[in-house]
């Protein structure tokens, strides 16, 4: 493809032809690759005038430094350019003046993975793969599934036997075919890996297949507009495999290789405490990641092996980044607050950025005049078990004034 | 308000004062209000031409004939302008020209109710009522609570003990006051109606509240934008209590009046079997309401006594109307068949309306040179235990290729 001119290894370095298909033949699985544009040619084309012409209100407005010939596999749903919200309440509660939400659960299958799988069906329609498969927590299953639900095209899903309820009927609902493993997300993905060995599927996964953060990017691209091209202080993300915050990174770098933006953000990382593999090796300085099993009430970014930690790494490393720690308990409290404070119900990763954010301003590390944003990568409706436990049960009323009165009383 | 000349009832026709807040004096509950504007007035600002440079993509932009001074009460949230989809799949299965899915499980709160409630919510401000409450089968609820959350307004919300589980979570993480009632959607909406008297709250609820309808109706707007003012020769509505398809209605003459479309849409209402008031009362021609005690899985549209209903049958008349009753096991499969073209997982009260589209298709009832439109009203996500009712749970297979592959001999 004349736009893009080499794939280059997170992890080596190493420079890779665009016919490498998945990871660095150096590296192995743990070698992601990055895509290189030819930012010279695309400058041309990618200008602020392009962008203010563009009438498409979604992700493909991005085309030309989208790593797709053209929009035959794009799926006609409108996908990206979530809302960005700047939310006074959040801005006087956390002493920051200038605080933006960006809910990511208002993509077609409710999060952030959409993104990636847009990009992910519409490549895999391009290369004329009729299966495509991928191994998820969730977020990443449910968002394929839907997506070629809608351009009809076959697809297997790999998911651990944890999987929350309302991802799993998701799957199911679209049609996917389902392979429920017996075992974690970790053993689920090279389960995955095998069968598309064997059966010669599209591998969808982010952590081996180059062009899904591709997709991802996109939000830093849709920030940068929705602030008239200025950038946030900081641009804080919920941390699992890494490809989330890798993405996005990659897209500010982009936007200011083409002179679109004059400063790029410092990047925060923010994992659970449970399950903080990309956190550890960047605060002990170290390239290379030890395994924990991973346990966090944030299904989605429960991750012991992190398939996208090179790239993470890259991203924090490059932007001078933070990384943060909270515990389950810290995310809990973010989804009421988060709720209760801009009308936005994330699921538990989709606000453990926020519980970050949180626990920055509670420590004085976000000055007062800095300008923050964060995603929040998933509605809170993918998750109602976890929301029940960040809440309390209302006892039932009987339908008598006189008792509701008293029930006041009681419970003031 | 001058843009608004008075209130007319539904049920008797009588013009009454903008001053009266809740219904007809002389119908009393039944008698729901329409809004009735100044057209003349209006149509000097909302042209195509106001439409065409109005920069806010949400249902403020619609404020000239919406029932608000201005917008001190406006939530920032992204509110409406919901995907229209033209799905070529659902053609081709159904064979109709042009079929349109509007997609309103991706507005705040995940359904269609957030139109009203962010008008609600806006108007409850500019009285400077400091409590709101409503009550809801779910929906209403999670969508006031979300719009109340976001600007912080104390809130009550009644709701009956059956509300699903993603509906009562959500309400809880937004911090609502939840008074879960020992009884029926009917039950709760009564209890509320005597606690608003004792208490002195704003009642958000549609079947009291003249002007929640006025959110509903820029579905309608927007429809008609959307398709470049070429308005669909049917539009398919899921029906409970009336309100939904009788704001839409409303919509469609309004921008009738205003000269901005030339003709007006065939209103489609379909029910579930085991709720359908207000088919029954258009089928046998009558002007009032029988109760029988409602039953059917899609929780949003289950109503016995239709709180909107005049307002409803006004629209079916209006509109030469049709009434389609489904089945719950026709809501279901409607579940599934739109997700798997569509990429759209409606909940059942969501998907009813297509239900009805798919069962008038089925009997020819609808041309292959016809176009059609239909509201998918709330997002699936919200009834989880439904969706799995649509669904076989897939079994759990060990992580090793050769069980893989005989599993999927096994499951062909």
């Amino acid at each position: 493809m004349k736009k893009i001119k080499y794939l280059k290894c997170s992890k080596c370095g190493a420079v890779v032809s665009e016919e490498v298909m998945y990871n660095c033949p150096h590296c192995g699985t743990s070698g992601t690759l990055d895509v290189i544009y030819d930012m010279e040619l695309i400058k041309n084309e990618l200008t602020k005038e392009y962008l203010k012409e563009n009438k498409n209100t979604n992700i493909w407005r991005y085309l030309p430094i989208l790593p797709l010939e053209g929009l035959t596999g794009a799926a006609p749903l409108q996908i990206g350019m979530s809302p960005l919200y700047k939310s006074s309440r959040l801005e006087k509660l956390l002493n920051i003046k200038n605080i933006y939400v960006k809910d990511e659960g208002r993509n077609p299958t409710a999060s952030f993975k959409d993104r990636a799988s847009a990009v992910g069906i519409a490549k895999a329609i391009e290369l004329k793969k009729n299966v495509i498969c991928a191994a998820s927590t969730g977020n990443a299953a449910s968002s394929v599934s839907g997506f070629a639900a809608c351009m009809g095209i076959e697809n297997y899903i790999f998911v651990p036997e944890t999987i929350p309820e309302g991802k799993l009927a998701q799957l199911l609902v679209f049609g996917s075919k389902v392979i429920l493993v017996d075992g974690d997300y970790d053993t689920a993905f090279d389960f995955c890996l095998k069968a598309v060995e064997h059966f010669g599927w599209y591998n969808r996964s982010c952590a081996i297949n180059p062009y899904l953060v591709e997709g991802k990017k996109t939000a830093a691209f849709e920030i940068c507009e929705q602030l008239d091209f200025k950038v946030p202080d900081k641009v804080i993300m919920s941390v699992g495999d890494g490809c989330s915050i890798a993405g996005v990174w990659k897209g500010f770098k982009e936007f200011y290789d083409l002179g679109l933006i004059d400063k790029l953000p410092v990047m925060v990382s923010v994992q659970a405490e449970g399950s903080n593999p990309v956190n550890r090796a960047f605060r002990n300085n170290k390239f290379e990641f030890d395994y924990i099993a991973p346990k966090t009430i944030a299904d989605s970014i429960s991750v012991g092996i992190p398939r996208n930690g090179y790239k993470a790494l890259n991203a924090l490393n490059e932007s001078k980044g933070i990384a943060v720690d909270v515990s389950d308990e810290e995310i809990l409290n973010a989804m009421t607050v988060l709720a209760r404070h801009t009308g936005v119900f994330g699921e538990p990763a989709g606000v453990t950025g926020f519980a970050g954010l949180m626990k920055l301003a509670g420590e004085g590390a976000i000055g007062p005049d800095e300008s923050v944003a964060f995603i929040v990568s998933g509605s809170g409706l993918k998750d109602v078990k976890s929301a029940q436990m960040a809440v309390l049960k209302p006892d039932k009323v009987k339908p008598q004034l006189d008792l509701l009165i008293k029930y006041f009383e009681e419970n003031k």
